[in-house]
């Protein structure tokens, strides 16, 4: 029998990532799933819905209510958290680097450390200097990584996999895939595992 | 000692609105919690946000997900749910009469009646003789409600608790008040009560 697989779906600069970042590996493994991760650009995909910077940003009590849930949810899960010093932050570098992680085995690690920089030690993930210390801090090379990160060939492949992500009709992240079923936000993890395992796929009504 | 309260802003229009509206009362009873039922009008607080319709229906990848959503959170909490034929239908007059309800004593069973006939039964519940209908199923005097829910007192009253919501920065529906702490969406629903029964305040990082 082979394992069910769980496709996450994320983005470096959006919060609610940085939760379901930290937490999918070990509930997952706990849930008996395979973990494909999916980094992506919002960016593209709030604009398609016509948002040329977060939703978090333009609407200012979404925003405000945001920070408080993410301390709150933090909190909650046993993580640490300090509030951005700027937000969003480009996250297309990370992207980037992570689908070579992908390639080599890293990437949930390198992720976790990305969204640590972020949310939780307040670096700016856009500086390569950040992506490099990070690289180096896992003892990979990180010259030769960036390099490939930033290659035309893998620069296309970041552009195919977010254009994939609004043919899916995704819209916003962290989102999850299992089959064709779509779940979106942290709030919906454990949701879409037990979706995964097959717990709670036969009893949806019409 | 005095039992905590947790405050319920909800609108009869809104999808998770319905959601929230059948689990609460259980819930809160388990945990303790009194609930202050709070009927507002989304549609003042949304086109403060631009927005002059639900984001639903704006936003259509978001509505198609949404959608689906509902009817599998529904199928989770053993909740019959039926795609309404029409939406997002007017929440008004189930609002005013609802705050009638509230010094009646009648307004959970009300609302959970008006939430299931707009999800669970595709009626309409803007049309006065669904809500007649539903008052003379519980045995009230329909007749004399629906003159004291449409007098000129108690409109104002349902305007004065949405300008409150507002105020209270509430943007989506439901939402869930514990002291001046804001939980938004009918997934926040248990850590409300949770935060009502004081287990999850003291942990809160900067």
């Amino acid at each position: 029998m082979t394992r069910p697989t769980i496709e996450f779906w994320y983005e470096f600069s959006s919060s609610y990532s940085y939760l379901a970042v930290m937490r999918i590996e070990a509930l997952a493994g706990q849930a008996g799933v395979d973990v494909a991760w999916r980094p992506f650009l919002l960016g593209p995909v709030f604009l398609a819905l016509g948002w040329n910077d977060s939703p978090f940003n333009i609407y200012p009590p979404k925003g405000r209510y945001m920070w408080r849930d993410l301390a709150r949810l933090s909190a909650k899960y046993g993580l640490a958290f300090r509030m951005p010093g700027r937000f969003p932050r480009s996250g297309v570098l990370a992207a980037r680097v992570a689908l070579i992680g992908n390639q080599g085995g890293w990437v949930a690690q390198f992720s976790r450390a990305v969204m640590s920089a972020n949310f939780a030690q307040d670096r700016d993930i856009g500086d390569p200097a950040v992506i490099m210390a990070i690289l180096a801090d896992m003892r990979l090379p990180a010259e030769e990584v960036l390099a490939q990160a930033t290659s035309a060939d893998n620069k296309l492949a970041l552009r195919a996999q977010t254009a994939r992500a609004a043919e899916l009709g995704l819209f916003g992240a962290p989102s999850f895939r299992v089959g064709d079923e779509l779940f979106w936000g942290n709030d919906r993890l454990e949701d879409a595992l037990d979706w995964a395992r097959g717990a709670s796929a036969p009893v949806l009504p019409g």
